[in-house]
């Protein structure tokens, strides 16, 4: 028997999202095509003008960048949120961080000790969950219900979460797992009580241009200025420009003893990668259409899912308002088990599908037991052989 | 006035290593050439196989890796070690990690619970002390001496600073920031300890190819199967490849219980560069003269180092044995202050040269403040410049 590592680290949460990639594995390896719904890896294509800088990379050796990020990466971020109309910002605000997940951990680190409290709306992107551990932090989980559309509760209800321990509100906008963009009094609600009760204000604003409504995503950049000290925004070019691959995101602040904080964080690291950053710093030779042509390929997505999904007899949703994905409740006890069976088990045309287990972007007990996320990240003719599989295997599993 | 970050943020410390980098800036604005004995980014050349694999990268979109490691990358590394030796290494041992510096986080993580202490010679890698706090842990230092070579001290000298909480050992090994390499007995005096002792024991080899002795650097490795749960192994590709900014470090344990606590880790940040990974992987097609090359020029350079040194007045040095490191006590008072004053005031034929102060390289207070750690990064040109500096600029500061 071995020995047995920290107790904290036992007790990270396996990912709802990769963990039943070894059942898919096993599915794969007996020639069964799976459908990979569980995970938000775009299959749009990154923008040629980022390949073509790799392709002409011509500095030897690759050596370290500036722990706050290289030169032309965070200038190439500024121009875009000059772009948005934040012109205040300038490279003493932001810092380059290794994915969107380092700037979680950072932002939890600085906004809380061990033991603080940070409330999360449930559900929630799963990730938070390993961050909240690795930080020592504790998720005070507040619930919001598919039938509102995954949207904020009142502010009674918010603020009677609120403990002595608690330092921070964070979410995700649009919202990863549920799609939801909150409306300008949401964000509103959430800026007021910070104020009043001296919390930090976290967003993650990954999923920005991805809406599809015809309201704008209200970006706490909004508020930045008139709560300096208590916002933090994160962001990264992941789903942006499809590029999960290259660990490229950022950390926005105003308050500079923040900024110095996280500028030492992220020196104990020394860098995030330099090519990487050279990639990501085309960003300002992206052609214009880009965004909305992404977009328009994902609005026609979410509408084959969401309609696909509402015609299922027994499967309850709310339609996305943004992001890539969609919670869907479905008539089953346990979605983690439908979701093994599925690929244990059923076939369609030796082909199955694989969702996220809800239950992983709840911290509350027996909660979204009967729900899974599904990211809509393949093409229209894949969703719909998707939706196909789920509604005959639905029939199938509930006849046994 | 700011709100004030967690106690825990502003108490990261400001890396020696990169602290005064605001004054070389100002000189270097002024005109002023500095040579960056700082910070060990080497000019060597990274292996042109692998700066080919980014020219001829082919894949849209760029795709997260999975989190443990691109098969290709692990496949590599193994190939690696099974060539060192070590060929009871499978991908089950081996963990992709966002450069050492996320591997000694893991570590620490893995060793430890918030509060435990950990073990280590100093003067070390000032990154541990930032990873010491990231990971709520406590640096228990246990001194090591110039006149012996910073080598190890004896065993009861080591037993008598462990307590209750203490859980790890970490060291590394060619030694960051001294050039010590450990003999195979204080090895096993380690492995000794921590088998007696219930510790984990920690090794950090990113410096393993830069040996300038006629005995071999003796990897934890080589225990690692008699200790198969206690033992940690963290490497990088560096400084071995000059590829600091690609951000590729390695894991290693043979605890099953560590590896699947470790992924979990890993699944919470998604994934390390996919495009770095690629770079890494081409490490099977590096000639085989390489690291002969780049060992000869570092030696050569270590030469021209420590014999430079030991001809200035006043300053005591002892021969490094490896990596690319020389701790050096100067005949000052404080060597922060000292290099200050080279950043700000002093010039030669209108150059200087920039060091880490020592204390940087302490946990306990008062220790270093006469040292510097000279990272002989340069050409054998560029150092005998800085050497003349240096020399120069000691008689100079002490005449005021």
């Amino acid at each position: 028997m071995s020995i047995q590592p920290s107790a904290r680290l036992q007790s990270l949460p396996v990912s709802s999202i990769r963990r039943l990639v070894p059942y898919a594995n096993k599915a794969k390896e007996q020639g069964v095509h799976v459908y990979h719904l569980n995970i938000g890896d775009p299959d749009v294509k990154t923008p040629e003008v980022m390949i073509r800088a790799l392709q002409q990379w011509d500095k030897n050796p690759i050596s370290y960048a500036p722990s706050t990020g290289t030169p032309e990466f965070i200038e190439s971020l500024m121009w875009y949120y000059h772009k948005l109309g934040y012109a205040f910002l300038t490279n003493e605000h932001i810092i380059s961080t290794i994915g969107g997940s380092e700037g979680i951990n950072m932002a939890l680190f600085t906004a809380c000790e061990p033991d603080d409290e940070v409330l999360i709306f449930e559900p929630f992107y799963s990730s938070y969950s390993t961050s909240a551990i690795v930080t020592g932090i504790k998720i005070k989980p507040v619930a919001t219900e598919l039938a509102d559309g995954f949207h904020l509760p009142n502010k009674e209800t918010i603020i009677s979460s609120i403990s002595p321990k608690t330092k921070a509100i964070l979410f995700s906008n649009p919202c990863n797992p549920t799609g939801t963009i909150y409306t300008k009094a949401e964000i509103e609600m959430l800026v007021q009580i910070a104020r009043e009760h001296d919390l930090y204000l976290i967003s993650d604003e990954v999923y920005r241009e991805y809406n599809f409504t015809d309201r704008p995503v209200i970006s706490l950049l909004d508020y930045i200025q008139d709560l300096p000290d208590r916002i933090i925004v994160l962001d990264s070019l992941s789903k942006r420009y499809s590029l999960c691959g290259s660990r490229l995101g950022v950390f926005i602040t105003l308050n500079q003893a923040i900024y110095a904080g996280v500028t030492k964080y992220a020196i104990g690291r020394l860098s995030a990668g330099t090519v990487d950053q050279h990639v990501g710093a085309q960003l300002t030779q992206v052609p214009e259409g880009y965004f909305k042509q992404v977009r328009l390929e994902y609005e026609s997505r979410r509408d084959i899912m969401y309609h696909g999904l509402k015609k299922i007899p027994g499967v309850e949703v709310q339609i996305p308002e943004g992001a890539f994905y969609i919670m869907a409740k479905l008539p089953v006890d346990d979605s983690e088990k439908f979701c093994i069976w599925l690929l244990e088990e059923y076939r369609k045309n030796n082909a199955t599908v694989m969702f996220a287990p809800g239950a992983g972007f709840y911290a509350t007990p027996g909660k979204g037991t009967q729900e899974v996320r599904i990211a809509y990240v393949l093409n229209g003719t894949d969703l719909k052989a998707s939706l196909e599989i789920l509604a005959d295997a639905l029939t199938e599993y509930n006849k046994s």
